[in-house]
């Protein structure tokens, strides 16, 4: 068998992490703090990182900052707080498998919208939110996990005012947003609607995901709600990484390596999209301008099940769809992640696609 | 008002914590193994540190350990995948404030079990085990929080038969284990009856809370099934704050530094013990021979409420009792945490306690 190309998971490239920076960061912050981020704190985090969050990421103060061992655990920590069994949630269809699963556990009814190139259907939003009455709407607009797109700012300013009609919150899930390869910024939904937004955003796609640090951005009392549940969860969370990252970003170091990883993901973007254009020009895929995903719609008529089996047959690690929509009905999809692949694996990996496709 | 004086947190001694050495860590295994500690990991933790525990603290393998963002977080998720709302659930009374909580969070119905200075009564045991069929018993073994009890090996072996007669599982949750001042180690209930044990630990109070490392010992199938769980909560634990407490392991960093808490402990827990011998002949405490607390109980007609009201208002921080029982009925509990006081500091917070006591 050849060698297995693995498309299954959204990891930053491993050359892209320094380890050598963390570890002056870790040293500063240990001489200059170390008996604080060694002792129990605030189970909002670290107070000097949740004021970078703050300056940097939108936030007006540091009261309107958690942060925690990751987003995908705050977002579970809200999910409990603010849901309840019964309730009705919309995400995007696809959506994020990790989260569409942490909205499952806590017994709400979660419903898909179509994605179109641009973001939700408008139209099946609005019927949706006439028909479930949600209560939030989780959405990843910045090159959307599993599909790249970007929901444009357009859409973004109609979700916020039928959400805002409805009183619904929304779930901004924005990891990648700096991450992009070409193109202008569309408006955050936090800067259109800030009463009705958590904000949601990581390092783990910036400096490291082994180091645990995400954070929410929210009206302040939401925020202690949330820190009320996560000190009954884990006491305080990891103060050692989110010194760390308080120092690289403080430092302007974030800055510089988000220079670095564009350089970087910007060439593997652009092989996954010119091999497909090569060799998929029967199918359907989004024309991503950043972050970790390209996704591809088979042709109609294919076989998916069949598909899958063959490509783990044939050395090419995918994640299943299944977990990716709230209610699979054979969906044609394929998520691409290419920041861990370089250019020659991405172009090989395509091609193995094409070709099992074509054999099925 | 006199400067307050704080028994309410189990914390340790800030001049306990040591962020050169750890800084020193941190270099050392981002050096050595930092592509792996900032990249995505296994959700049982990094593979070095579980060897690490299976190795000091009695796994068979690293396939029974599973190390997370602290073992608080670790017991929700077990919490999670072993009961069901409605389970019952036995815990020493009073029991650790936190862990009731986690229980109670799952729906489950906690019942305590009366403490004796050498652990649990065991007819009382024996009849909730009859009269409410417990899926699992949570106990602190070794220096229990909050009343400083360390359960006889006597005791411990027929828990341990009886547990297994009704097919129970028993938590031992031992963070304070090898902080013994005097005396004799107690054979734990792991060594005991590995079978239908989950033994639990950290290093909180051993290196610092801040770092969040936490663990759990256990049947490999029921690691796995946490670790599926703790996957879809928080993806990978913390690596980074693992890869520090797997080479402070290593080295022999801990077991120096536990030699150095004993000495800075032992005189903290005399002067506690002295002062209450001294000031309350009256009532009832607990001789603990380590960790972290002694429980007392005040003198029989002491008006609870009035006494608590009152040290609040005098500068005397201390936990409510409340939070120890599942079903609080005006126990005359106090938990006095010593470790993060000087033995001054203990004598003065005692004699005020004393004084509150007299006027109340």
């Amino acid at each position: 068998m050849e060698e297995v190309i693995s498309f299954n998971r959204g990891v930053p490239a491993t050359s892209s992490l320094h380890p050598d920076e963390v570890s002056d960061a870790a040293a500063a912050v240990l001489e200059e703090d170390g008996k604080n981020v060694l002792q129990y704190g605030d189970s909002r985090g670290y107070p000097p990182l949740r004021q970078e969050v703050a300056d940097k990421y939108g936030g007006d103060s540091r009261a309107e900052v958690l942060v925690g061992n990751g987003s995908l655990q705050i977002l579970d920590s809200l999910a409990h707080v603010y849901l309840s069994p019964g309730d009705a949630v919309l995400v995007e269809k696809p959506s994020y498998d990790r989260s569409i699963k942490i909205f499952d556990r806590v017994g709400v009814n979660v419903f898909g919208v179509e994605m179109e190139k641009d973001g939700v259907n408008l139209g099946k939003f609005a019927d949706m939110v006439d028909r479930v009455d949600p209560k939030l709407f989780y959405t990843v607009p910045d090159f959307h996990n599993p599909t790249g797109i970007t929901t444009s700012g357009k859409k973004r300013k109609r979700v916020a005012e039928m959400a805002r009609d409805a009183g619904m919150t929304i779930i901004e899930d924005s990891p990648y947003r700096r991450l992009r390869y070409s193109g202008e910024d569309e408006p955050t939904y936090r800067s259109i609607a800030p009463d009705c937004v958590v904000q949601m955003s990581s390092v783990s796609k910036l400096i490291s995901p082994g180091i645990r640090v995400g954070w929410i951005i929210a009206r302040e009392e939401l925020i202690d709600e949330v820190a009320r549940f996560s000190e009954d969860t884990y006491i305080t969370p990891s103060l050692l990484s989110q010194g760390v990252v308080s120092h690289l970003m403080r430092t302007g170091w974030v800055e510089e390596n988000v220079k670095r990883l564009v350089d970087l993901y910007k060439p593997r973007l652009d092989a996954t999209l010119s091999s497909l254009g090569e060799l998929f020009s029967q199918a359907d895929w989004v024309e991503a301008r950043g972050g970790f995903f390209v996704g591809l719609w088979l042709p109609e008529g294919t076989d998916v099940e069949k598909f899958y089996g063959q490509a783990k047959n044939e050395g090419l690690t995918l994640s299943s769809p299944k977990g990716f929509y709230p209610d699979y009905d054979g969906e044609r999809f394929v998520r691409l992640p290419f920041p861990a692949l370089k250019p020659e694996e991405i172009e090989a990996g395509v091609s193995r696609l094409a070709s099992i496709w074509e054999n099925v």
